[in-house]
């Protein structure tokens, strides 16, 4: 295509850069002091409701909110794997989402636990989701380094919220060499919320997945990751520390700053299968080249 | 220098990338399957007090939790300005720090509130900052455009934990064309709250300075700007469409995507002064350029 940007087709669930609601044209001027016009995104409240209680309020893009509420109940801990959900509420003008369960859920319990942090966008119930990681094994299996390489080089060129108004993140559920639900979301938490809500609806096992990310390999990436069930995270970005020894810790495979032909595995290289050249992977074009996306 | 990085005589406080405390030197694999060994950023818990109320756990780098704690609170509106700060005691062991006020706070009042939301690494009261902005009025005054390009150059070149280790972000108190104070955090807000702890600590008005950062121009982060008392906030990334017209409410000057010779201001133009010619003003270095921080 003249644009640079492939088809979406292979895409289960791809950006819509179009959809009037995400993005917004606003006026200021440039360096010159010429009058500019640019799009930016949208920033907007949802309050996700757990039955009777109010959970969070997220700042978000405002698309897919029944899969950021699922998710992000569902990596926080308050959601059993088995819970029954009986109905997913979202009511646009008072931008709320109720998701309704079955019987109780383990919230009472979790509301004990004053010891909360978060990542970008929405609060989080730290303590929990570390415990929650006692009982995840993941599974063996290979990435081959060509699978990397193919879908670097597919999600760079995907039309996205991205590459038209800047200023998101973007997580990319793949399997094999082929990506599958990519989703965007002013927090970068919230965008692999979306995900988790996505595989939890849509009852996808993370056994053969493998998640890319624009952002950070923090600790709360690696922990959410891994709460999925999926054993390779990958990202255009670095690392922390902590988020490192927590991938050892699962025995989740980590892949950093991976910008072109180079990368860097930090734990898990055991499932790597070196299959590509590296000397034959194109550099990054300019254009779809991420230009510090910030957090 | 040969390094091509600066002095940093001209700062307060600037970064120390040789810090032992900050970063790691981790082990991995890189593209080829050779060894490879790379500086990773520290990320670790630490838990705010405020007298006898735990407030938070942030995950922060772990240099100035003082300032953070300092910040992160009077940011939220649980320390009014003229509250009386008796003792800010830092537990490095037990990853504490415990702010003490001579008398009570307004944190009863904010516990009510349930809405809340955040940024990157710590929860926030969000209903509570938008009140506090009722009563925010910026200063009128001149930016310069050749201070911005001045201090994006400046900037760009101090020796940093992200030029050594990557993954994190960066926030500069400036005056004119001068970096003052520049924090860096795996959490970009808590990069500004460590600055806001500091001009607290030291009784530094805002109203003559500029924050620069790294990270995008979300409604938080424009906020806390304004909280601050400062009524200009230039970034290297992009903007969200809340972010700007909070900006444009409270009369901040919202300057985002400066990289070269480029910018867009999308509030506040009426503080600028085009004084520097951009055709004059040499592009990026690869070296130096800002490579996707994520969030």
């Amino acid at each position: 295509m003249a644009t640079g940007t492939e088809d979406v087709t292979g895409y289960i669930i791809a950006p819509d850069p179009q959809a009037a609601r995400l993005t917004r044209a606003v006026e200021g001027v440039d360096q010159t002091g010429a009058p500019a016009r640019i799009a930016v995104v949208e920033e907007r409240p949802l309050t996700i409701f757990l039955n009777g209680h109010e959970i969070v309020t997220a700042m978000t893009i405002g698309d897919y909110p029944e899969y950021l509420a699922l998710g992000f109940l569902r990596n926080q801990g308050m959601l059993r794997e088995d819970e029954t959900i009986i109905a997913v509420d979202y009511d646009e003008e008072i931008e709320t989402v109720v998701v309704r369960t079955a019987s109780q859920t383990t919230y009472e319990e979790k509301l004990k636990k004053k010891t909360r942090t978060s990542g970008c966008a929405v609060g989080t119930v730290f303590g929990d989701m570390m415990e929650g990681l006692a009982g995840v094994t993941l599974p063996a299996g290979e990435v081959r380094t060509s699978w990397l390489y193919a879908l670097a080089h597919r999600i760079n060129r995907t039309p996205s919220l991205y590459l038209r108004a800047g200023a998101i993140h973007g997580t990319v559920l793949c399997r094999r060499d082929r990506p599958l639900v990519y989703m965007e979301d002013v927090g970068r938490h919230n965008a692999v919320d979306k995900i988790a809500g996505w595989m939890l609806s849509e009852r996808v096992s993370g056994a053969d997945k493998i998640l890319y990310t624009t952002g950070r390999l923090t600790s709360e990436m690696v922990i959410k990751t891994a709460l999925m069930g999926i054993p390779v995270l990958a990202s255009r970005s670095g690392f922390t520390a902590w988020g490192v020894e927590i991938a050892r810790q699962v025995g989740l495979t980590l892949i950093g700053r991976m910008r072109g032909q180079r990368f860097i595995c930090l734990a898990g290289a055991e499932r790597l299968v070196w299959d590509a050249d590296p000397d034959l992977v194109p550099p990054e074009s300019p254009r779809h080249r991420r230009k510090g996306a910030g957090g």
